[in-house]
């Protein structure tokens, strides 16, 4: 049983991180910090957790600072550039961090990090500590990490979407085009006009097309994955709706792979779709949050939501040319907090699927 | 532990039962039949539940008849009129049943039912099993039935709305006005021309006004109550969001009522709705998914979504003379499927809460 | 011809008036006024006017006394309490003003502005020559008026929606219920987090219950109309979509209204909905944005969206006691910026549909 | 003055060509025919035209060969396969057509139409009459032409997008990726259990990937803009709105035109983006309803709603290599029933853009 402390628990992944550890069987006791809502209740400030809190869970926000002491492990889940103080206290105290935000995803490479996030690290020893937290890629190191970064909600999605690609060496990672779509939640819950429902209502764009910091994060993943330097175009959208982040991804085949899946399909009188589909399924048979779908299923959104799912078709297209994934999650769950309990399931030995094996509803 | 069998698991509230089930720690196995989709596999159907049956349910869809036999219990979420066959069964066979249409809503009254169904009894002789299944209007007669006729979707927010104010004789039941709003699953599975995407969309309308079935379930309802007939004038409308009934509710305080709550609000310095408030959260004061919310908070559909819970908001308007309700929930858990788990909880005696206590998400 | 300014061209109700202008015939040039975005460009704040200023409108946002001097006619679109000081400068200057605040709705009456609205007037005086913008109320009076106030946009749905019935004595105005419901533009386009995406977004609510401002306008109106002093429930509700207010109304028949009704309705061999519907259609028989619609048919936002007209249903409910009207309108439209213009036409002799006869798009 | 004759008034493009044709100033008279309500009065079928007929449109839905005779132009608003011989019904009587399906979209290509359609064609001759009703393509073979195949709305987006690009040679057509997304009345009026509103609500999905039917007119159009042959990869997605259709596009740059563009950038101080821009906006500068945005400025279906135009933004993204576009449109305006008006203003000289200069609203 461990004592969990949740600072920034009025942001969406926070409150999203306190509703899946309320029902954590091995989560004794959460204290949550806010900010903007400190001395508050928190089931006043979102009335939907009225009556759930028991005695598992204080009710009055508290500062950062009272509840790093109480618990045995912290999430994080601010803006970037605020959780390395605590990651570092951890450190020093024999405590655990899953970090929310961009501050540890990358690894001891601070000068991508700082390009991108316009910041310098102020405690760079405690870099040296942390693991990328994605258990499908650094599922062994995660068990005995102390500091986690947990990856961007788009990141993950376009990870899973090509890992199985990238580890079988079917793709070029040249010119990887992840065409991204996400739901509104994935903006924070801060008003702004942007996100106004008025704004985002009947309504769908591109977005800070060629400059979003989470290309940066994909593009170290896939380079990992690869062993290689990896260059990606990555485009996100603004889909009206709350939660989901589908990516459809195309990567061109290499002319080998291309070679060995056309030839294969051949002799198994099948689809190359299905060629690579086995394949992702094989790398993915021991996930249990992956589905790699049949055949004429769609990745859809919807059937995601409320769930730690990541839901992955897969197509050869182009003449047997070019591969397209669609890889769809909740970006609340297997995009931020699902993972991150996932996460700690792991750090703790506890089963890997404990309080996040949600069926996601129909509708 | 009890083996459970769905007949019509592939209709909205047949779905989301088996969702609820598949986590119920007191349920062995599930058995699901289906018309429409006899025969296929219901991971197919509803491919959300791709990867979730484990070894807790049957995937291919049977037919009503095999799976009648191999369960314990069964639900019903059929059209009405075709329940009553398999509750004889289950009479006769010493199982239970819980049906989720209006068959057995109406306790021996077959000219109520008939008169709005359009349709007499085939077995009438079963009624006589039947009780009502809200919990809060009749948990020890739900303890020990055989038989439940689970609650309609508007008509539990509405019951629920005025319950204590019936209890405690506070409102005259000649004219109750209940505007009610539903979302778009309340219209079931069905393809039709008002459920299309574009019909509904940035679209909210009243429909079948003065003559939706339902009237007469709440009618039954509130007269119980009341023990005395009451009037309600019903109007139900279509809210352009997947989930949610939320029922604004207006009941004329009787004379001696009024009086007495201006009387009490005086002394007590406080507002007329903060003196009913008071008598309803005494009512509900054991009651697991019934909230009664503070002043000054609206109730919200988003808030109870994929939860169990009626929440509740009231008010003293038109000068102290006129009570006024606003009373939510998910028209899929707490007005179908999750409702009925309350009662088959009931009926064998497993904890009231058991697999319907969610926390509900944020957003 | 004639020159038009907008001061507050950047609110939702102001850019809907700049679209609605830029295509009326008479108008020859609008200047545009902003707080907010002085000395930006209207097009870079709203991109969809990009191209469509041609040589009518004025690019850049003036300031509110640099166009009142151009102008002919003032469009005031601001929060209550500003738009005095310009009705006193068109008085004085041989102009006109059309408000769409709360500013000019109530008369004479300062005491019920001040008890609602919080605030004395400044100008008392030029209050002598307002009128009510109601053109299915004050037609005449307006054709002369130089100071208009604009409706509000749930007050139009429910004076609309009754005025046939006071008109003919139908209803006892003691008790009326109007239970109504906004899309989220009425919230005006400040950010807030009330109006978040996915604070709204699968959601539905009632909100301000018993104490809305506009509460006071319908009673104005509505005693008014009946000619003795009218109580209303006003019961505002929030629906997940951008356009429309439908408000559900619940009125009373006097007893004798009933019994006409009734006898009529038997005489005829038709339903008492038909008798009162007929009286209604009587009524707006020469009402260019009214349609009282036939038997069957929904009122349904969607139908009126980007349209000036009041859609209205009627029914009898309660056993013939209680006359229910379902009344809708494009918030935006006739519920603001569309029977401002309206108002414009009538006051400059215009064609009273100039400009605003819009053809409702199906979807 | 022309009278119109539209066959099939009551699929969403039908209805939409309608509504615009009852507002254009040419237009004598409109006759409309249906299948599925002939008989029926347009107006019981789509109740926003209640009232807005005149002495415009007749209201009872007839035959299509009783219009055929009556009008001078028709419109065929059909699924394919149909819109033939009315086509050479009107080439053997000296009328014109319009017919909105894939009918005549493919010049005399039977073959081509024919692998995506499954049809053989009935009357080959008439399609040596048709003409591509692209204005930005075609524009003076459409002046004189009688029989006219209007534009599919995916493929108008991605045209549109990438016409100026293929007529000044910057890109590689070999491997063009189109990642569209639709609003959901792109998928037509009839019910079907996709397009429930439930199962689209809160939901995202591709479809149909690699072997959409509009794949083949998009790629035609490329050829002929680029004089060679093109490949597209085209994912169609469907978005959870009822308008817009938004491509996001990438078209690798020759590495010419790359080098060219970077000189150009560095020559002007300014971004490869603003060149680009500026040879998009010299390429249209003389047409009413493309706008190339400004830096800064995301396309978004919102802002196109409800008008004719189609909006490209422009971007030049992994490291100089690769154009990006992202443009949008009205799906069911420039889409369909607005280009099918703007091509019949130009057979008969009429100003280009009467009855479609529609200022979009802001909501």
């Amino acid at each position: 049983m461990v004592t969990v402390g949740i600072i920034g628990a009025t942001g969406y992944a926070g409150v999203e991180l306190l509703r899946i550890l309320l029902r954590h069987p091995h989560v004794k006791y959460i204290y949550c910090s806010s900010v903007s809502f400190e001395g508050q209740n928190i089931d006043d400030v979102y009335p939907n957790l009225k009556g759930m809190l028991g005695d598992k869970c204080g009710r009055v926000l508290l500062s950062a600072d009272e509840i790093k002491e109480k618990a045995d492990i912290l999430f994080t889940a601010l803006p970037h550039g605020i959780a390395e103080q605590y990651a570092d206290y951890c450190v020093k105290n024999g405590k655990k961090l899953i970090d929310l935000s961009a501050d540890f995803r990358y690894g001891t490479d601070e000068a991508t990090f700082t390009k991108w996030y316009k910041k310098t690290w102020d405690f760079p020893e405690v870099h040296q500590e942390c693991v990328y937290g994605s258990p499908e890629m650094n599922r062994e190191s995660i068990r005995s990490a102390r500091i986690i970064g947990n990856p961007g909600c788009y990141v993950t999605s376009v990870t899973l979407g090509l890992l199985p690609a990238l580890k079988n060496s079917l793709v070029d990672v040249n010119t990887i085009i992840a065409d991204s779509k996400s739901g509104v939640t994935g903006a924070g819950r801060n008003p702004s006009m942007t996100n106004q429902f008025c704004e985002c209502g009947e309504s769908f764009s591109a977005y800070k097309v060629g400059n979003h910091r989470h290309q940066s994060e994909i593009e170290r993943n896939l380079s990992i994955l690869a062993g290689t330097k990896a260059n990606v175009i990555f485009t996100p959208h603004l889909i009206p709706q709350n939660r989901g982040i589908l990516s459809t991804i195309y990567a061109p085949l290499t002319q080998s792979a291309a070679g060995t899946i056309a030839a294969e399909a051949e002799k198994r009188g099948c689809t190359p779709d299905e060629v690579v589909r086995d394949i992702y399924r094989k790398t993915y048979e021991n996930e249990p949050f992956v589905r790699v779908l049949d055949a004429g299923v769609n990745a859809t959104t919807r059937v995601v939501r409320y769930s730690n799912f990541c839901d992955i078709q897969v197509y050869v297209v182009n003449g047997g040319k070019m591969l397209e994934v669609v890889s769809c999650l909740d970006n609340m769950i297997k995009g931020a907090a699902g993972q991150a309990v996932q996460n700690m399931n792991l750090m703790y030995g506890f089963g890997e699927t404990e309080a996040i094996d949600f069926v996601p509803p129909a509708f």
